[in-house]
């Protein structure tokens, strides 16, 4: 593929909106698609984001918006990391480069940012529910004409809520297109049967009838999804199809990038890379402390080793959660049920009623796709899962659909639970030895996206005494109670205030149960009270706080460190963390004003 | 079918556990089958509680006890209430008239019960999540010889995280049989793709692979899951078979009781009954106040009239919830999609994201499904769903898997969200009215089982002030705040002390955003405070007044009345009101120490 000299030789350089893809021939089309694919790369090169996804798509997303009539038509990508093609061609171009920056454009398509993203994305397997609800106000309003296309992923399909979606919508006569990309991978490959009877549709060996034909579905495919001209003539034909249709498209995830077609799990998001080779470049070479799931997927294959009775469960995120070392080293007790939170949490319910002890590991916000099974299956019963929510807390560039903010308040109100959130590395794993050691309840161990505080991280295992907070620092004037990692920020900012001994600081590795004993001395001896937590303010830890220090008879003005009530955007998590005023100088300049 | 004189000359007198069946002979089990219909019926009419569902499965629950060993293989009921047969035949005959009484036995299998309750069950689509999590662990303890059996309708089936279950369980060679108990009803009759297929595999119409097939498991069927005998050599001979199997069996939802048959959504929970006729006995002609669950059906139709942007949206509630009256007068825009919350919600906000207003109703506990799709797809986006939360707080009888106690907590802190909990009937009606006025947010108005409180709850509308307390009553000394129909308990404790007037009573409808004028006010000019809800003391209503007195700079010692951290058993909604002391005597009696 040659290189573009100059951006303003290109075709997509004059392509400010989908109707300016329709002027050009088929064979225009075609550079549009190499000039595109290589935009992607060029820029994601520099500025980092998700690759691999956008890539695979490029034909689609030009066939896609040649043939309909956006935004009229409505267009939903589901999950929305491969939908940089769609913003580039809808008028997004010139500030592409602000991709996932704080107040640049968002990495996942959003309704208040373009008319061309009809639905905002981000979690998977919504897009199908979404265009149906479309559809359907379509039809009730009459618009006949108005088409509707949901495009989505073999992994996200097979996750239970497209399967709702799909089972509705076969029985309605709304104008909706369902387009299954199929490229065999999530983020890591997919899993389960449906991936499997896919396989055999690509492969022939499928029998007469098809599983979307028996959901009621006009279903046509397979077919090569880089295949322009092809693509473009049977959207054409499903256009004028009435009724709910699919059509199973076969791409490959990185297409156009030797390395990225080759690596698919690490080019998913692969950081910054050399645009001409793939090559990814080198970071630095300073050692740096681990990331937190590096140290849950290493603690987790050291504890299963030692205890047979623990397995370990991911929905989808081997490679996210670090699932993948205890997959590799121990696979028959390591677990990639796919995207399928409600089954991983009640089939972790299931297997700890025998006996086992399942590690059940979710993303913070993913978790929330469990809620109802969290109580009903595991805390009314009192079945000790243990929970381990990676991305706690504010995560960065991908922004308000994946912020783990509201884990805390929606944990804190079920009976039965344990709510941990460790202060390091080392908190961390001995709350996961202790959690495998004999504990009669449901346990949530939450911690943040990055990396940890520690180079040393891998010291003995020591229990942990549940409910009990620690004094990390004896004050006598001003008492700081936080709970996470988030104290790190604290011990920092004492460390900067060096000269003063008013100052006390004490961790709440367990926000539930709360060690009320201590709330009640730290309550006694101090007369100013600040809780810090990088959760949701609303409903959170120091709302805990202030549940306890009301139920002990001592209410207290407390300072309450959380993030506002508002949904956080996406930027580094540094510059979130200051937006949501929960970052080392907004602590520091309050203590100051207090001193 | 003759009735049966005296218990004592019954088979089922001598049946006290699964292995006294095995010894019977074919004819003798065909005897246990009519009788254990027959004593089901016998308790119900006069017990109440779930009828219809473990009359279709009294075959089925003689041969599956018959056939397995169980509680060494494990057998799981999905939903639960249709476990009657199997409670009787597990040692809970001569304790199943306290069947759903506080202190008795559970409506629903329940772990603490019974070592025969192999997973408790209650909301749908979890068994076969649990099951599979059983199988994986027998596997891995190297016990081959364990059978893991889960039992579940085709409503049930057709949910979303049934298909994820199905999906990993498919990939597995673990030795697990899933009975598809197809009777073509939930507690409404079935609906979408899936149910249409069934049909087609029913008349034979469906094409050569089957759908479960094609997901890799083993099918077997459909067959009569009345035939008994036929029902033992099939579950005999998939005994024997390796890897995972699906069976599918019709049944007659209500079988054995010609009124049931017929009548099955009346006969799903009838109430009492005569038991040799079946009639329905009639309650008291005392005119009685609508239930709210009406009111909401019949002021949805009042307003769905009048504005045409308005549509209604159950997952499989339609009576539950009353929404048939508007599927009955406006059926295009009124729509039933099945157990599949994810998918009610996130298609709500497609529609609502195209201008339409959407009710969607779904009981609070229910909600739980669709936690995520509430964040992500609704609030995220700030797109104005009306959610109509029934069966929030107590639910009575259904017990801990239905009470609807975490909804406040658990949308409390949700940006975006208002929360309203109305007094009585006129302000529901009157914030359903003011919610489809063009409301900008997403809201949700929780209200509770049962009957209101008005005889003339059909007052014209009037629109409210979205986040404006009201002063019931004036006082000096004593606030009490109270959100929801719990204020009636209120405004009754205040008739009962009727000379005192420095108690004041403060009616908050909206949780979220909290009048916090009004919260200043009562905090300036009151020396006691005291909140009332009927949902999670953590992180709900009184929680939200401590945060705002706190906010204020006005921190104050509140007594908060709500439901404490446990799970609430099943009793009377009276029983448990009183058991979380949240009932009448127990503020009365607070309230008159502090006099």
């Amino acid at each position: 593929m040659p290189r573009i000299k100059s951006q303003l030789d290109t075709l997509l350089a004059h392509i400010n909106a989908p109707k300016d893809l329709k002027k050009l021939s088929k064979d225009q089309l075609a550079q549009v698609v190499r000039e595109l694919r290589e935009f992607i790369i060029d820029i994601v090169a520099t500025k980092e984001g998700h690759l691999g996804a956008s890539l695979g798509v490029v034909e689609l997303t030009v066939a896609l918006h040649y043939v309909f009539n956006t935004p009229t038509d409505k267009l939903i990508w589901d999950v929305g990391h491969q939908a940089y093609g769609h913003k580039i061609l809808t008028g997004r171009k010139e500030i592409f480069g602000t991709n996932r920056q704080l107040n640049g454009i968002s990495g996942f398509p959003k309704m208040g940012e373009s008319e061309y993203d009809a639905f905002g994305t981000g979690h998977s397997s919504t897009s199908i529910s979404a265009i149906l609800g479309m559809a359907l106000a379509s039809k009730l309003k009459e618009e006949h004409q108005r088409q509707h296309i949901a495009v989505i992923g073999d992994a996200s399909i097979a996750s239970g809520m497209a399967f709702e979606g799909l089972n509705h919508a076969g029985v309605t006569d709304t104008n909706i297109l369902i387009v299954l990309n199929d490229n065999a991978i999530g983020i890591d490959p997919s899993v389960g049967a449906l991936k499997k009877y896919l396989t055999n549709v690509k492969k022939g060996t499928a029998k007469d009838e098809n599983i979307f034909e028996c959901l009621n579905f006009n279903y046509s495919g397979p077919m090569d999804g880089h295949d322009l001209n092809a693509l473009i003539q049977e959207l054409e034909r499903l256009k004028s199809l009435p009724g709910p249709k699919l059509l199973h498209v076969i791409t490959t995830k990185g297409r156009g990038l030797q390395k990225a077609e080759e690596n698919q799990v690490t080019y998913h998001a692969p950081g910054k890379f050399d645009k001409k080779t793939g090559e990814l470049l080198k970071k630095s070479d300073r050692p740096e402390p681990l990331k937190y799931q590096d140290v849950f997927g290493h603690t987790l294959v050291a504890l299963a080793n030692a205890n047979e009775r623990i397995v370990g469960i991911t929905p989808a995120m081997p490679t996210g959660s670090s699932l993948k070392y205890m997959m590799e080293a121990i696979p028959d007790r390591a677990f990639d049920v796919g995207i399928a939170e409600q089954h991983a949490v009640t089939m972790a319910a299931g297997m700890a009623a025998t006996g086992l002890i399942p590690f059940c590991n979710v993303y913070s916000t993913f978790l929330q796709r469990a809620y109802d099974q969290i109580i009903h299956d595991v805390a009314l019963q009192n079945i000790p899962v243990v929970f381990c929510l990676d991305r706690a807390g504010l995560v960065g560039q991908d922004g308000p659909t994946h912020h783990g903010a509201f884990d805390i308040a929606y944990l804190r109100c079920i009976p039965n639970m344990v709510l941990c959130a460790p202060l390091n590395e080392v908190e961390l794993r001995n709350i996961m030895y202790t959690a495998q050691l004999g504990l009669e309840n449901p346990i949530a161990i939450r911690y943040p996206r990055g990396r940890g505080v520690l180079l040393d991280w891998e010291r003995p295992f020591e229990e942990m005494e549940i409910g009990t907070a620690l004094e990390l620092k004896k004050g006598t004037n001003i008492a700081i109670l936080s709970t996470g990692t988030i104290g790190n920020s604290i011990i920092q900012v004492l460390k900067e205030i060096t000269n003063d001994q008013s100052v006390g600081h004490y961790h709440f590795p367990f926000i539930k149960p709360l060690d009320t004993k201590r709330i009640h001395q730290i309550l006694k001896n101090y007369m100013h009270i600040i809780t810090v937590e990088d959760g949701s303010a609303i409903g959170g830890f120091g709302s805990g706080i202030l549940e306890v220090a009301n139920d002990l008879g001592s209410p207290k003005e407390i300072k309450v460190f959380g993030i506002p009530d508002v949904f956080i955007p996406h930027g580094t998590q540094e510059e979130l963390y200051q937006l949501a005023q929960i970052d080392i100088q907004s602590i520091r300049t309050y203590i100051e004003r207090l001193l």
